[in-house]
């Protein structure tokens, strides 16, 4: 398949009786349109009106090799497949024998440089929260020893279970301004997105760290931004040494993506390292969205070029798993079950996970993805230039396809691009986000600039 | 397999060395014995030692219908399965079109009587989340519709983004003392059961209810189990009525199951429905280990024989995926994206389960849990005569095969247990709680009972 093909209006009419039936059982209101799974294939999706669009949004950023990848297909019959099913272990009790060369040889092999340590999960969302946990139970557990007295007191041990301090301690997480870090009560304390995300949950009185707004196209205006960086850095540390509560844990975003594609430079990351190692935070970078190679590396947090790792870095999405890996072996609690579910994730989906890993160094779609990225970044500059008033603050040069822009009406503008064939996603507030799987490459650029083209000609 | 046949110390060796190589990467203090599942077959455990255990733990309560059962994994290798594991949609956006009759003849056969709408997740932790979430935006729509503005606040909207009132808002959900209701922030606030699984992480200032302490036999001690019945309810309504914010909801489990499993009469949970009906309250039961069965209904609440149900049951565990149903329709929040994520649930999982209802169903194995928990329920009351010292509070008459008792030293008990090829668990302080699956037949139950014999005699 080279190209897309529109039969029909989107949604299609199969597509709106299907999803108005899905209606009474299931909250159907924000489907796009229904998909015919069978017929999608590659970087191409099929709808049940038989329309087939070049999809650049990719299941909300989270479909790394493509529809219908043979490997992974291998990877799904295989009987390790069948049995991770039909035999879900509660795996921090009964592990299966093979279940440290599937971490080992999966997802351990793309690990961030000097984290060699995983805690598997089933969502962004809970990774995130799990990786506070880690963050709070390590911040305590440094408290005690400082205090000379590692063990729990009897009344840590009774209030915990009232919900009442000093068992349930007063700590926070820090996240920014416009973070995403998911929908948990916790992970959403930490969420800063949009109001229909967050309004009447309950949420923690956690701080809310700026975020540097800068000014695209960064090398223009890289003094300007500098300084933007540089007061954000000064007034994250105010509001940390100032807080009502101790700040155990910093979750960061390497490019903010539900929030608008807000990026910011590798220096801002270096000094947010050095200042949360010099207070004694943990710094955690979310890559549910940035990593599995869709910025160009492996990781987004890569772009660093940081001196000691984050403490943690959390990912789901394109891994078709979820987790968190950490270097830090105080970061494993002082006492078994205390970081602990039923399932702790899924092997079923780690297995995937593994074969995902394989299909993205196989075939090298990480080299690849910054490759075409650059040439996706080179033709959407020339677009920027000959709709100047319509196509803004490009960004992601050099971040693999992780690229966005800004456009007046981004609804009408991603409701035109399906029309066309092209489906495409938004994020923040006028942002249009571009976020196609890793095996997305230069035959398929025309057609999403050409399409581009045709829109903007017609606004 | 119709025998344990242990040849080997519990852990063994090769246990015990693949143990402490995966520990290396991934916390494996908790590990009981590493598992052959090619080996285990129906009720029937097999560890990397050769041992092989009639398995009345079922992987925390979490296997339905017996390792390698051959329904689901005809399921597992099924053309649709290896689409969902490959294709994995972000479902709210673009749901497969099947996904309607996968829910419709799957989980929703099983629904509870009267909740006929279902929300997807993937554990039990996210599924009381959900449900919280759900009861929050209602509470909060009730109040707007009362205030006869049904919008929100521009105050709303910029409040929550900062986790303050009135946009992040003052609202509970009450638990019952030694209640377990999962992990994640909101649920663990939740949780009561142990410091093990609380200590140290950040908790909502929200109300525990006390849970009737009822005295075993239940018959024998009905009048004042009636009275501490009446006791809780109404040092309930006086919290409820009296707590610092609004209750907007209230969660319980059937039968109390990492707590100890403890029990309340029908009569306690109509009076818990009449009342949180009364004061607006929603009644939330956690059917995490109670569903799907074990207590010989399908569900735990239909003991309860209420005139309307709760507003909504959460699952997991047996269902191999999780979520809540429910029937009333202000349940789905005022616009879309409030109840929302980027999987919502995970097909694959969901399919499966699909399989899971149909072995239940087909095979009649509820019918046969209640049938087969009465044979067993007799054989257990015949040991704790012979062994009055050892045996005590015997409990789960009439509930399927959901039976516990207390023992004076559980851990060595469960030990000597395994040891002679029975994997068997805990819960509580001093209980043992039996949680066989489905498939557990009279034939089982010699083997259960012959060796509890053998250890309590050598005790």
């Amino acid at each position: 398949m080279t190209a897309s093909a529109m039969i029909n209006q989107v949604p299609g009419p199969v597509s709106k009786a299907t999803s108005d039936k899905l209606n009474t059982i299931f909250d159907a209101r924000a489907v796009h349109f229904v998909v015919d799974y069978d017929k999608s294939e590659g970087t191409y999706i099929v709808d049940v009106d038989g329309n087939k669009y070049l999809d650049v949004y990719s299941q909300i950023a989270s479909i790394p090799v493509g529809y219908n990848n043979a490997a992974l297909a291998a990877a799904a019959k295989s009987p390790d497949m069948i049995s991770a099913l039909i035999n879900r272990p509660a795996i921090g009790n009964y592990p299966s024998a093979k279940w440290h060369d599937v971490l080992k040889d999966g997802l351990l092999r793309a690990a961030p440089p000097g984290l060699d340590k995983i805690f598997t999960a089933q969502s962004g969302s809970e990774a995130n929260e799990l990786a506070y946990k880690a963050a709070f139970m390590l911040y305590r557990r440094r408290q005690r020893g400082e205090a000379g007295s590692p063990d729990w007191t009897p009344e840590e041990v009774s209030s915990c279970l009232d919900n009442a301090k000093p068992g349930s301690p007063d700590l926070a997480i820090m996240s920014f301004a416009n973070s995403f870090h998911g929908r948990g009560f916790g992970s959403l304390s930490t969420t800063r997105s949009k109001a229909v995300h967050k309004l009447d949950i309950p949420a923690f009185n956690w701080p809310q760290a700026p975020f540097p707004q800068l000014k695209y196209p960064l090398a223009k205006h890289a003094e300007a931004n500098a300084a933007e960086e540089k007061r954000c850095l000064a007034k994250i540390e105010e509001i940390i040494t100032s807080w009502h509560c101790p700040v155990a844990g910093l979750i960061v975003e390497p490019i903010q993506s539900e929030g608008g594609d807000n990026h910011a430079s590798p220096a801002f990351f270096q000094s947010l390292r050095a200042l949360t190692s010099k207070l004694g935070v943990c710094l955690i970078a979310d890559e549910v969205q940035t990593g599995f190679g869709a910025t160009g590396k492996f990781w987004g947090h890569e772009h660093w070029q940081l001196e000691s790792p984050p403490d943690m870095v959390t990912f789901s999405k394109k891994a078709q798993t979820a987790g968190y890996f950490f270097g830090n072996p105080m970061l494993v609690p002082d006492k078994a079950y205390r970081q602990f579910n039923t399932w702790i994730g899924d092997p079923a989906r780690v297995l995937l996970s593994k074969a995902v890993v394989e299909e993205i160094l196989d075939n090298k779609l990480v080299e690849q993805c910054a490759r075409v990225g650059d040439v996706l970044y080179a033709e959407l500059e020339k677009l920027a230039s000959k709709y100047p008033s319509q196509v803004q603050n490009l960004r992601g040069k050099g971040q693999g396809t992780f690229i966005a822009f800004d456009v007046q009406n981004p609804v009408s503008f991603v409701a035109a691009m399906k029309k066309r064939g092209v489906n495409i996603g938004t994020c923040g507030v006028s942002t249009v986000r571009l976020r196609p799987m890793l095996i997305f490459n230069e035959t398929h650029i025309p057609i999403l600039i050409n399409t581009m083209d045709a829109v903007l000609s017609a606004l």
